[in-house]
């Protein structure tokens, strides 16, 4: 793991998503630059001595000095956005497969960097768009993609939270500080941050690209530098009609991840407070609300699932859902479940799509969207 | 009453809700320019035949023409959208109040002609902008300009059904065929239709008002002669920031108009289809839902209230509540609750904010959207 | 009308019940034993002064007297329990039809004498148990008579109130003093004013009668004079498990009534407090949600539907249902729509129902329950 | 671990509870009685083959002959109920530590036996009663417990299911057949099953037993050999009102768990299926919804919460949480949040209450049902 030191929301979540079904084992570690820091971290979490290190370079030098049979098989990248590139490459270009958090990386020309990288040695990427690990958003894409509300003709995707209502990031809150910096978030905060997880979450569910948009950003609270409030209107595939906003000055939200897409038979909307649930609304005007482990499922939402129906499962699941699709593609486990995780190319179309948002930003006006990252084979 | 013969869904809700309170009696009516049909509406009703008539003109005249005590005291006009101007003008012409479905009017000009004739008279004139008439929308609106959300920073409205995603109008489906039909309708259907209520939603509960706009508006029905989906991202005074959308064709939906609004303190959020709820968003994370009827409410709630919380208040008291406001004014009781009704005023600015939107749909671009009715004096 | 005077709760919810159809005209009352109070409520009410009364016997002496086609047809009776009995009779002597509020009376031989009296003559009466006019509750009868759920098995029926939580009769809160008080409100308090409705709501739907039953009456309130709180467990006719508890001290429940039954092949729940929605218990795990309004309903829910889905339709328009069911009997409409309002003999099944339960507590012990009501033969 | 061997549902649960914080290892196991099967078992765990045995009494004197510093410190008993006695008094007086599935014994003897021998080494029990690990649900007791509803007056806590509407047993299902066999589960079911999970939570929260109940059990499936359906009235302490019901019949249910406790200034609601929440009900007839992870909630909560507010946490976490103050108490870590797990004689009480509702079910009447276990100290 590179990344992930005291203090560190996203470190934590990744080692018990990873932990959860006994698939990953955390053996080497870069937490901090600070490299005592780094070393205590390290022993917290009862690694040996002298798998810890202070900075990634050392770290990934070091792995790929050992004898194979020794060394990691993947890498955990959960440092802030700006050195997702330089982290990922260094270890793919010493053979190891890559976990790296969202956004991918802060420009276009980084991402594809990284996809040739990937592409030229075969290696595995995931990018943790981890709400796409929730078996009911597996099912609502199963349904969709079925055809069960018939031709897509709409989708609202929003994503709000409140926790950046006040200037955080002036009281030395350190999530809040690195996300609002231009040095280390890149030119874009909310949008990179949340609006990437919602925008691959239309594409995962409805396999729907964007073709043009026309975005708004703005930034609500004073003395904050990058934007913290945008609204996208979108034209997807096909003339289909979207929508996307998030914003972080929604006093009062949690985390209100929700998406919405009607067809011509139907709609179904999903909440990431209510994971659990998802709402099928019918034409007669009924609503059908299915449920996690119940009986009827896809195999596809059935095969992340550990719990019986009625036995809450939540974040951590979802986000250990991603590890699992990696590890069972890593192991060569065929079949229908492997390869179900967030790819790199999905993670540069993300950069792509803040990118075009900016873009339209400084027009006033409509762009085109349509995009197609490099390398784009598997999948 | 003009309009509301056989077939008409909203005639009927008009009658049932002025009955409700008993402050009401329907003593004549052009129901139908057929006079066949307009007399049998009228017996039905248990109308006195003399003041059954086949044209509005007629109906107009032959009230006027009674004796002061003896002739109507106000008109309720719930006639297709284009006609809305001819008769209201006609019967204020000849003195009487007017209470008008919404749009007020399918042209500006049409629109501040009647905001001049109520003034010139000092007539009263209520457009049935219906939803403000739930008593917890006027909570809503107490707490946000009493403060308790702080500074207003971000309002999202948006008004979704589901009854067009057919070409239900090529089916001679009557209440489908002239709101599609730009002859009766006027240049927009979705957005006059139902976004004139999520915009007078907003205006109501926040007191304010847009200055910048943009507009998509789509046609997703094939075949459909207006537009039956749109989202408006919206700059409003203060440079706070909205977004309104509106569809016809999000199969599944019933008739789900909500409003959020978000300010430095904390948000609110209320739903039409769950009316006797105000849920209020706490920067702490926890949820305060408010009820109709409960103890502590404001005045301007409790005074809207007809039942104890727990015994559901809906759509047909919302609406009555129109009639109330406009009753209680018309009978000179003064205090804080009449005058509690939509004005002509706020009719004329709902026609233009839907000419703005078509403006802005055909430059591609934000388009001012400021703007004062004549001859606004009063609240 | 007899009572509903001035500070009357329920009788201002049967007027505008009656109101909301116009098929039933006000044109009697005796709404106080207080003559003058009567008199002004008539005068307030638009009513002539010739018809105002200061006791039901005059105003039944004085109906009886005028031609068969200027006197009343039916009479409301909205006074407290303890008169129920002497009203009914007095006007069903004179032949008049009779509405009259729950629980019938406080004993099962006035009981009995009413239905003696309503077959005697060939009248018909209505009690209010106007939870029943619900069109969700129609539906979820239509889909457990018709064998949705497969075979009942179990049954919970709960009605939890807070108003009574503080000794309100204490500090002359009307509606508490009389409520509360053996004079009036008859043998039981909580169990006959709600557990009659949750009695006769569970009857309604499932068709199922209680052949035993024990009882758990309490008093929570220091100082109340009548049980505050109550359990039942029950054995319904087909050996079917059931279940119902009242309360009025449960602090912040504003008027929750609650109905889940439980067949082999699923269940369903309803609330009144939201009351638009029917819930269908799927054995897939899955939730099914009907809306009033929806298409596929039954024809005896959309019968009683005023309102699009979407459009809240509430408590009034449910109380009205009973009385625009009366309406159509009265008028001999026939189709499968008339005769559905509670009965002369559903009221005295309450009351039996409230007597065997005190008799269960007195004894401590399971009773027999089984019950016929005498000359039941309608329905 | 002894148990939860191959299509064990809880033997997972526990290993992923354990491992989730990282503060237990599995390293032993006896994970069926058939030799092969456990060791098949225990070669995909990861044990070394050396700790894995065909029979507990073989693991715990194995472990029992180990180094101190190699051998395990605590047990995980995960077999049927009959069983849990012998193993875990096994293991007991080999010195280890004790964490058992509940019900904790098929007899109170057995769990009084238990009682003595914990309190008698000093050793450690824990019953995985797992729904008092939901941070709500502590959250829930620091209000009931510090005074936040007044004085406590009616709890009713429920539990349904729906998963054994069927003869399940009979087509082999190995959790059914279990659970419905006398020899196997003891003399209750459903009971036993959930209703002790049900009476637990109503102890933890409330700090209230039981004084007197009355029970009315009842086998709803025809063949079924124990009750699947049970209703009980309860007198807790200080004459508060209760009633608990519990049912696997409820077709369509899933593990529909939830406690509503109701006060002098206010209620409370939570529900398992929504954990996240808790619903305070306040006089006024608003609700208040608190939400893991917000601000404000007790240091008893929070020190139970690994992630923000509005990232779900579930089941798992909650299972989890058990573990971890079962963790912190051996490790001696002091302070508020050690110690905060159900002990065994909290398991004796849950036995204790089974049988004296059988007492009841047989005597038809009201039953005792005050008891203190032996030793009780702690806590």
């Amino acid at each position: 793991m590179v990344g992930g030191g005291p203090g560190a929301f996203i470190g934590a979540v990744h080692r018990m998503a990873a932990a959860l079904d006994g698939r990953y084992e955390l053996v080497a570690g870069a937490f901090s630059s600070d490299a005592g820091k780094s070393a205590r971290a390290g022993a917290e979490l009862g690694l040996d001595a002298s798998r810890t290190h202070g900075s990634w370079e050392e770290m990934a030098d070091a792995e790929a000095s050992l004898p194979e049979d020794e060394r990691i098989e993947a890498v955990s990248i959960v440092v802030p956005n700006h050195l997702h590139h330089g982290v990922a490459k260094s270890f793919l270009e010493r053979g190891f497969h890559v976990i790296c958090d969202k956004p991918l990386t802060t420009t276009v020309g980084d991402a594809e960097d990284l996809c040739r990288a990937v592409a030229a040695r075969d290696l595995r990427f995931a990018v943790t768009y981890n709400y796409t690990g929730y078996p009911m958003v597996k099912e609502a894409r199963e349904l969709v993609r079925g055809g069960a509300l018939g031709a897509v003709r709409k989708v609202v995707v929003e994503y709000t939270q409140g926790w950046l209502s006040t200037l955080l990031e002036a009281d030395g809150q350190k999530q809040a500080a690195w996300r609002t910096d231009p040095e280390r978030a890149g030119r874009s905060s909310a949008l990179g941050d949340i609006g990437s997880h919602a925008h691959n979450l239309l594409r995962y569910v409805t396999g729907l690209e964007a073709v043009r948009l026309f975005a708004d950003l703005g930034t609500v609270v004073e003395g904050r530098r990058l934007e913290d409030d945008a609204h996208l209107l979108l034209e997807l595939e096909g003339r289909v009609r979207g929508t996307l906003f998030v914003t972080q000055v929604a006093a009062g939200e949690r985390n209100h991840l929700r998406l919405r897409v009607y067809g011509t038979e139907g709609g179904l909307d999903w909440s990431q407070e209510e994971p659990e649930a998802l709402r099928l609304l019918e034409p007669d005007g009924s609503v059908r609300i299915l449920h996690r482990g119940g009986d009827g499922l896809s195999p596809q939402a059935a095969a992340y699932t550990r719990l019986p129906a009625g036995h809450p499962e939540g974040f951590l699941e979802a986000f250990a859902n991603v590890y699992l699709a990696f590890a069972r593609t890593l192991r060569g486990e065929r079949g229908a479940f492997a390869d179900d995780y967030p790819t790199v190319e999905d993670g540069a179309r993300g950069v792509h799509f803040v990118e075009r948002a900016l873009e339209s930003q400084s027009l006033g006006g409509w762009v085109d969207a349509a995009y197609a990252p490099p390398a784009e084979a598997r999948r």
